[in-house]
């Protein structure tokens, strides 16, 4: 157990926060991907930053649509693109050697190929070189900043809501995003802090929590929702799930950094085990949110659910008021599906119980 | 989240198990540390690998003593010391600079240098240039494999036992070298798994998980301890503790990807708060055991606590046994002190639970 970030991090870390200098507006990538799922940080670009995304790029066999005109990188360059960004987080985390004819394409054109994949683009010597004779660059988004120590447990000031799921891929960056955009439409002060790939796409800073060393998540967490006004909320991108047996431990890191006053349950209701886990179910959600809530105390014994956000798009209306109805008065909470009915059940739950 | 290790690991892990190739005997370098705690490396090779520790190297102000020879780098070299192993795991985890020059001397002598650090060697250029003229090797102990793979979840043959703790430096490593030695005793297969990079010194191979991505870590530990003999069983080092607000991530992706079929829990008798958290502290034993349970379940159903290992080392024989004899009717367990007492009760209650 180690208190500063090992230098090879600090090696690995000078391109941290690009979206700060990112070069939009954005020619978004999706390979030839064939699972909605895989294009979540398309889907999340077109979502919450529809005027930084001038096109989508597919290569054959690809059937998930972004709703934006195919452009080649060239067309792209030509309707003002700054960028490439690779649009698809495929399981694998690796970029695939059948996009690298696009990528080279791009970097011809003059675009910045940006990307949240495991694999640095830099590590791929045909796409170094080339974009070094261009003059356009490699960012690889899914790197941990520099300074990250070990997690201290001191009590920050402000306010935290941290978003948590029963699984990866139910809504928690979609959720906090939706919460954050509730807030600030009330006048309620609030920032949204993006703890993967996507999200920093989106806010233009954060931290890729899943690409921190072990010893570091709690503490990378803790950087990532600093001390603030006390009536301040940091709305946080919650990661993977509690329930998840490969990626819990970065679920329970980001937890007790992030010290939340109030937590939202992500679920999707079609999901009745741990995606690609078939012999993992899902517990019941009154279960799910004991475990969130005992793992939290810990670092904030007044933690308490503020609501449950569901992905209901498999379900006709009736099917889902009848769900919400029996959730909200199992559970006692606001339920919301985000995207079909919003998320001010759960910020007006906020704000009664900071009264 | 992703399916493989990135690029930038693989680089990094060229050195991984490096016990298999090193110069064996060591001269154990202890720096100026006065905190016995801060030497549980060197203690650990002085205690469990007595015949590799030719002696120890102590700069000014250094009170801790591990009973070997003091030594220059030069005078180990001609007792035969192939390395000079650095003894002391700071809370910083990195090198200090008042270090190197005991460094170069052992360079100069001949002699490899090993690290537990997070510090590579190899990134201190006065170093590693001087190792290349002198044609000796500057080995990392505290470097993951480059196959890390994320976790499966998928049940694997064998026995496993994992120590657990209720707080980081409370016997882990001891507890779990002491229970192999002793099921080896006893004509039980069993093998240690090192999962830290004191255990990795002693091992001479292991996953130093706290240096692992933290996407993988449950994945790291699912390759530490593979499929083996129905009867055999791995031993494995555990990490951290759940209750701590900076490691329990670490904690518990050792614990899911370990599926251990029995726990031992370790415990420091003195210890009242988490070292260095005095705000955290650490729940009662019996809420403890249930913690763990309650995670473990995850991934093995059936997992059970089979004794608690105390460091009672500031007791006397009475007051252990009283406490032993309290802590052992209250949690239903064997409760032993590995060093004062030995971990034989701990066996003899596997082998029940096996009957």
């Amino acid at each position: 157990m180690a208190k500063q970030a090992p230098p090879d991090r600090a090696r690995l870390s000078d391109t941290s926060n690009p979206m700060l200098t990112l070069n939009s507006p954005y020619l978004v990538f999706l390979g030839s991907t064939t699972n909605a799922l895989d294009a979540k940080t398309g889907r999340g670009l077109v979502d919450w930053r529809p005027g930084l995304c001038v096109g989508q790029s597919r290569l054959p066999g690809c059937t998930v649509d972004l709703g934006l005109p195919d452009m080649s990188p060239a067309e792209a360059a030509a309707a003002g693109a700054g960028s490439l960004v690779v649009g698809i987080a495929l399981t694998g985390g690796a970029i695939d050697k059948s996009w690298l004819a696009v990528f080279e394409q791009a970097i011809d054109a003059g675009l910045d190929i940006v990307s949240g994949m495991h694999t640095r683009l830099a590590s791929i010597d045909s796409l170094r070189t080339r974009a070094e004779a261009a003059g356009t660059r490699l960012v690889d988004v899914r790197v941990p900043p520099t300074d990250i120590s070990v997690g201290t447990g001191r009590k920050r000031s402000g306010q935290r809501l941290l978003t948590v799921g029963t699984d990866c891929c139910v809504g928690k960056k979609y959720s906090a995003l939706a919460i954050h955009a509730e807030l600030e439409k009330r006048g309620i002060a609030a920032t949204f802090r993006a703890s993967g790939q996507t999200g920093i796409l989106i806010a233009g800073e954060g931290i890729p929590i899943d690409a921190v060393i072990s010893d570091f998540v709690s503490g990378a967490a803790e950087k990532l929702s600093p001390d603030n006004d006390a009536a301040h909320w940091d709305v946080i991108e919650g990661q993977g799930s509690l329930f998840h047996p490969a990626y819990a431990a970065v679920t329970l890191g980001l937890l007790h950094g992030s010290q939340p006053d109030a937590l939202v349950l992500c679920h999707d209701a079609a999901r009745t085990h741990i995606d690609e886990y078939p012999l993992y179910p899902i517990p019941p959600l009154d279960q799910c949110l004991e475990s969130y809530l005992a793992a939290a105390r810990l670092t904030n014994p007044n933690v308490k659910f503020v609501g449950v956000c569901m992905n209901t798009s498999g379900l006709t209306k009736t099917e889902r008021e009848d769900l919400f109805a029996a959730t909200s008065e199992q559970l006692n909470l606001p339920v919301v599906d985000p995207v079909k009915t919003g998320v001010a059940a759960i910020v007006e739950r906020i704000i009664l119980e900071r009264e």
